[in-house]
């Protein structure tokens, strides 16, 4: 394997490519936070008018709809509705050119990862398959943009990749039922959760959050795109590149809790919000179970 | 000891009774955040005249103050010298008995928790001193205000008291070192780390996170006393309350890692935010190290 024999190449400052390929093909509303270039620091929500294309300033077409994808998500169907017109009258859109993409959402409420959820992932390290889902969290603050920098902190020797179907609440729920859960969420994204496996294995105390909460230790995005476009999300492929090489392939089908008993088991303990983000476990191919270990490394 | 004679006493809604004693005596400037009783649902951030006096309604004084204390903390020194001139001008007081009071802070960006923090509550489960502070976490929507119930979810048969000193970030900062860490900080308060046991000790992969967060299991408050009226932070009786009978008694000088090792610490992974919520670890007399355990029951 290509990568394995030049770990050299990984980078201090990772641009990590990653998709779920089959999310973006179906997607047919795809929701972004983005900055004009001209004016860094003022957050956006967008309309991508197809993969890669113009985006349209949602407040530039609707004044009254706000600029982030919290308070957007918050309105529910008033604010899709909206942004499905903006989309249609095909005003306001903005080249890419002049636009920088942030993640689709940033600051939301709480960040919820499952472990250990994928079949082929449990295979390689010699896991049993969970019983029940294993849950654990970042910071929101560990977000970053789809095609920002992770830095590589100097506090750990083991950073590693690990990309993960994501998905958005879109409205406030608790003791969800497993039926229902799908209209709890307002799209799919792709997030890589990073991890520091020194820190998540072993230090402190094996609680992985320090682990797996460094600043920069979530990219995500990049679009939101809407539950409604989506025909089966547990029949995605999934794959994360490194340096242009594929590190990761798999399918979602290979999830062990799928996306409506992970709604359905984290709302028994915590109130669900608008926004709040879920990273639904990763697939084989990370470097921590490769023999020997990769771990990224700072360009030469 | 009475209480474990009568454990049946414990509320199926238990209203904790906690508090640090001294952090009280000390408190100069007392910072809350309160809803009006006619007009519930809006908050505001308040100053109180002297502990169990009348509240000081911040914006009331001067209407460009803002009505949450994270945003008030984001304004930095500017806030908190409104806050001493509204306190100064003896106006805009409400009696105790026209206001509910909130936990001082809501929506943090993050909860952070510190485990196994204290000499005496090592003791008390032979468990060794650690040598790095032990980190996790609870989700922000589990805070609650310091008078509010406690829901005792269904799905936990071993929920636990935790009295803990809990302190507030005031400034951004990464990589903050310990000698400047104290200006990092906002104030102090005092929190339980509510925990079932079942959850944080025996499932989820031993994750203490769902045992940890669940909603409602971080009450808050009441004030957070600003850092400049404290003498010396790891020199206060903490006490905790079941029921009117003493649980949990011992003195913040048996913390292992301070208050500005933990910041330190912390900052190493993560940005700090205005409004970020420490919790600094539990002395010893919770339910489930007891002979037998006790846990909270429904009241008969």
């Amino acid at each position: 394997m290509r990568f394995l024999a030049v770990p050299q190449l990984t980078l201090r400052r990772l641009n990590a490519v990653f998709s779920a390929g089959s999310v973006r093909r179906f997607g047919r509303m795809r929701l972004v936070q983005f900055c004009h270039k001209v004016a860094e620091g003022i957050v956006r929500v967008g309309v991508e008018q197809d993969e890669g294309q113009g985006i349209v300033d949602l407040k530039a077409f609707d004044p009254s709809m706000p600029s982030t994808m919290r308070e957007f998500l918050e309105l529910g169907p008033k604010g899709m509705d909206c942004a499905k017109r903006a989309l249609s009258s095909g005003q306001n859109v903005l080249p890419r050119s002049d636009i920088r993409l942030l993640s689709p959402v940033t600051n939301p409420e709480k960040v919820v990862c499952v472990g250990m959820n994928y079949k082929d992932h449990c295979l390689e390290q010699n896991a049993p398959i969970p019983k029940e889902p294993i849950i654990f969290s970042k910071f929101p603050c560990s977000i970053t943009g789809p095609n920002d920098d992770i830095i590589l902190p100097d506090e750990s020797q083991e950073v590693d990749w690990e990309v993960e179907l994501a998905f958005v609440i879109g409205r406030k729920g608790k003791h969800i039922k497993e039926e229902e859960a799908l209209s709890y969420i307002a799209g799919f994204t792709v997030a890589n959760d990073v991890s520091a496996r020194d820190w998540q294995m072993k230090r402190n105390g094996k609680q992985w959050l320090l682990g797996k909460t460094f600043d920069t230790f979530c990219p995500l995005g990049p679009a939101l795109v809407t539950t409604d476009s989506l025909k089966d999300v547990h029949k995605l492929g999934i794959r994360c590149f490194v340096n242009g090489a594929t590190v990761q392939e798999s399918n979602t089908n290979q999830m062990i809790f799928q996306t409506e008993k992970v709604v359905a088991w984290v709302s028994q303990f915590v109130t669900l919000y608008p926004g709040d983000v879920f990273l639904t476990g990763t697939p084989p191919g990370v470097g921590v179970f490769r023999n020997p270990p990769v771990f990224l490394k700072v360009a030469l």
